[in-house]
Order: structure tokens, then C-alpha cells, then sequence
């Protein structure tokens, strides 16, 4: 009992590290960058506030468990801000080094269970785990509209560049939530041409 | 459907201020203090690793949307430090009316629904609830144990103390997970006075 109970503490003291994982993108406010920590609880609402938008063969409560576990990984691996530069296949091999000693911290029990809902999610393919997805990916242009630009502006990002890497994407499994953030994307950069 | 979205996403940004919000424990690495959006997160994460330490009348999915919502008001109301000095009958007054303000962003049937889980969690009455505040009360002795004292230093907390002001809260809930944390309280204590 005490044995098992130490793995569970050590695993959730080793989570504590991704609160200082910063992201590319600000608080609303643009005084400062996200920390990963804080971005995973705010998609937990996101899921919580938008159920309305996921399709009858989402399970809600199973995509709120994807959205606590989604970063973990980036104890290790770190952030790939979405209009960065990096080599997909690398990120994707170190996130599976990672993800064995992160979740290798816990018993064997929960260490399948929780790598099981993580893997469901970053392969994209079951309904819930689309769904996350799109909230994912929803969250950071609903803070750069917020802050005035945010990452956008710091990667020098095109209306077409997001279309391509963020609304294709967010279209798979909320098409309302992407066709309602383009409208807004679409007059802030109206705007910022202007 | 565009009015709707446009009250879920004003709540959703309003929501993104709780991440300013300073708590009186610190990261486990004793480097800052921890905010309230990421300490929710970490409080879900409990929930999923700790499930196990729920009776069988507990609604882990339930547990889990109350420690998403739980601190909401602490964007208008602030956080009080569990060993602070402060008025309960004033701050849950004022709580109320952060929650009236808050949750009020929200479309009607949303309000609703959000507002009855944060209820329902600070009665603290049903077998759900108390096993969301045990797990409320039980992360900070956590974060301390890491730290090397935290807010126990801070506010020159007694063993003593903390069994009255946490211990018996976390034993309603999840009675093991305070034998837990009890031990090791001690043995922090004992080498602090030696």
C-alpha cells in the first residue's frame, strides 16, 4: 500500500515540472508566456464549456482525461511551438522516450491505463481523441485574438499558415469552432493590414 | 449559435485570469509561487492517479469537472491561504458574488450546470465532493514535503496545526491518504526541531 502510494506521489511530483514548460503562446493579457500546466486546465474547460460542440461518438469525460495527460511529455521533450521549426519525426521519438519515463514512474496498473488514453490522443484517430485534438489546437488563436497577436506575431505567421496548420486541424473534429475562429482570424488580420 | 459560442468564449478568456492568480504553497522545486489554474490541473491529475483512493459511491468523472471549476472565484474573491487569517463567513460571501458574476458569462443552461457542480463541491456534503476537497487539502502538505517546508515555514505552522486545519479534512474523504501524509509530516517535523 505505502509502496504503491510512493510511486503515485513521485509520478504526481514529477508532473509538478510542467509548470515551468513554457509555451509560444501568452495569458489573454500578454504578460507573460503560458506555462504548459496551466494551458492543460484551461483545455480541461475548453472541453467542459464546448461539449456542445462534439460529435454523439465523443466521450467527454475521456477527452478531458486526454487533455490532463496530453503534455506530460514535454517534461522531457519540451514545447514545439505549432509555427516553429522542427523535425515531426524526432519530436515524435523523443515524446516516446519521455512518455516511458514519465509514465514508467507509476504503478503498472496505472502506467498502462494512463499511456493508453496518451496514446489514444496523440494518434489522432478515435472520435474523442479528434475532438481533443481540436481544442488543442482551438485554445491558442482564441489567446493570440485576446492578446493582440501573440505568436503569431512573434513567428510572423500568414492568415494561409494558419489555415493550414491550425484550421485543417481544428476543422476534423469541431468544423463549427473552426469556421467560428476564422471569421475572427480573418478580420484581425483585415485589421492588422489596415 | 454565434451569440452562443461568443458567451462561452467570453467566459473561456475571462476563465484565463485565474492563471494570475498566486496561491501560498510554491512549486515543488520551491522556485515560485504556484498559481491557481495550474495547481487545478495538478488536482485533476490526482484524481486520475489517486482514483483508487475513492469509496464506491464516488463519481471520479464528477470529482474531476469540480476540480477544474473549484477555484473559479478566486479570480474576483482571491485566494485565501489555508493558514491565512481571514473572515469564512466574508470570503464565502464573497465567493457567491464572484460566482454570480463569473459563471453569469455563460448561456443559461451552461451557467446552470457549471454552477451546481461548484456548489455542490463547496457543501462538501455528497461522498463525490469530499473526495474533490480531500484531494484539494492533501496536494499542498504534498508540495511542502518537496519543497522543504513552503507555506508551513511561511506562515510558521505547527504539526499540530496542520492536523486540525488539513489533517481532518483530508480523513473524510480519503482517510488513507492522510495516514499517508501524517507519517511523513511527522518525520519532516522531527527533523526540523532536531
Amino acid at each position: 500500500m505505502t509502496e504503491r502510494l510512493d510511486k503515485q506521489i513521485a509520478f504526481l511530483n514529477e508532473a509538478d515540472k510542467l509548470k515551468t514548460v513554457l509555451r509560444g503562446t501568452t495569458l489573454c493579457d500578454a504578460s507573460r508566456a503560458e506555462n504548459s500546466a496551466e494551458h492543460s486546465w484551461h483545455l480541461t474547460l475548453y472541453a467542459l464549456v464546448l461539449a456542445d460542440q462534439a460529435g454523439p461518438e465523443v466521450d467527454i469525460n475521456r477527452v478531458i482525461k486526454m487533455l490532463i495527460l496530453h503534455d506530460l511529455v514535454e517534461i522531457d521533450a519540451g514545447d514545439n511551438p505549432i509555427f516553429g521549426d522542427y523535425d515531426a519525426a524526432e519530436m515524435e521519438a523523443q515524446e516516446q522516450i519521455a512518455a516511458n519515463r514519465i509514465f514508467g514512474l507509476l504503478p503498472d496498473d496505472l502506467r498502462d491505463d494512463l499511456r493508453s488514453i496518451w496514446e489514444e490522443f496523440e494518434a489522432a484517430e478515435s472520435p474523442t481523441a479528434r475532438f481533443a485534438k481540436s481544442l488543442d489546437r482551438f485554445q491558442p488563436p482564441m489567446q493570440n485574438l485576446a492578446s493582440g497577436g501573440g505568436s503569431w506575431t512573434d513567428y510572423n505567421v500568414s492568415e494561409a499558415q494558419i489555415e493550414e496548420k491550425v484550421g485543417r486541424k481544428i476543422a476534423i473534429g469541431a468544423p463549427a469552432l473552426w469556421s467560428y475562429a476564422r471569421a475572427r482570424i480573418s478580420s484581425f488580420f483585415a485589421g492588422v493590414g489596415a
